[in-house]
């Protein structure tokens, strides 16, 4: 493929993504029709779905990028640090709703529920490797397996997004966020 | 009023309200229409909005009746006993993930907000008051204030309904209770 076309065709991509997570933050993940995102993104429903195949398809890549994003934290420095990157960005708190709107969804409608946990593998595998590093350094207590702490750790991500999405303020969030931290820390 | 009459305005209220929290929970927040819920209620929307003026009074009034069952159980065993319950009550679950749904709403609708708020008062204050006993016992950790603590709840709350209502196990959650009860249980 010449390189001025992968160019456009980035660059279109692009385009839609950033428009379909405007328009999902908007409306939240119901309520952003089909009409919506042509008018979000500026693009008929033709060319959009050309690029994607549907709704569906937009909103898991979207979800993908998130997961990529965070993976890279969370393999660093945790995900208790993926979790004061959310608190500190305010302006992504829209978009994070729709993660608590599609829950019905993820429950009863299981093509939709393997897509979703196929995107966020990336994420939860980086999660899991680094809580194996730190156990293994020491620094995880050891009396909680590690599942234990990795269902934990989602639990508040998830809590912690319902919490801002209510208006909670992001000191006493932050607070809170050091007991998790110091919750599953090694005493030693 | 004679007893006759109040008694049929209670069993009048009750089949509303049983009706309208099987709609919620069927459909979800934003998609129990007022068509829904006559058809799920089994009566006219007159009928209906003559004991409850819309469907937000409607989905307070549920709330608040959620709020007072959680308050007495919070009041005397803790919040972290809620949760326990809730873990036990599969049942629940669809009804439990309208708690999700209406995050967007409750940050962008003053109204609605505040309206959420003076219905779940009651197991607001009933933890708080908990907590200062839990604390003047010397069973709750001194090193956090209670405000923190507090949130912390609320949040692993939120959390554990988002991971309920997207199809977690409820062993593993029950042990990431163990986990959070721990954390702020005093260490002496």
């Amino acid at each position: 493929m010449p390189r001025v076309t992968e160019d456009h065709l980035a660059a279109r991509r692009r385009q839609i993504l950033d428009g379909a997570r405007r328009c999902f933050a908007q409306y939240g993940y119901e309520s952003a029709t089909v009409r919506r995102l042509e008018q979000t993104i500026g693009l008929s429903r033709g060319a959009i779905f050309h690029h994607f195949r549907d709704k569906d398809t937009l909103f898991f890549e979207l979800a993908r990028e998130d997961a990529e994003r965070m993976a890279e934290v969370a393999s660093k420095e945790g995900l208790i640090q993926v979790m004061r990157d959310l608190l500190a960005a305010p302006e992504q708190f829209d978009w994070l709703t729709t993660r608590l709107e599609i829950a019905r969804k993820l429950r009863n409608d299981p093509g939709f529920r393997q897509g979703w946990a196929e995107r966020s593998a990336e994420l939860s595998d980086a999660t899991t490797e680094r809580l194996r590093r730190q156990k293994q350094a020491g620094r995880l207590r050891a009396d909680v397996p590690s599942n234990v702490v990795h269902t934990y750790l989602d639990l508040v991500l998830d809590g912690l997004v319902a919490r801002l999405a209510t208006g909670d303020d992001p000191n006493t969030l932050r607070a809170v966020l050091d007991l998790v931290e110091a919750s599953v820390r090694s005493s030693d």
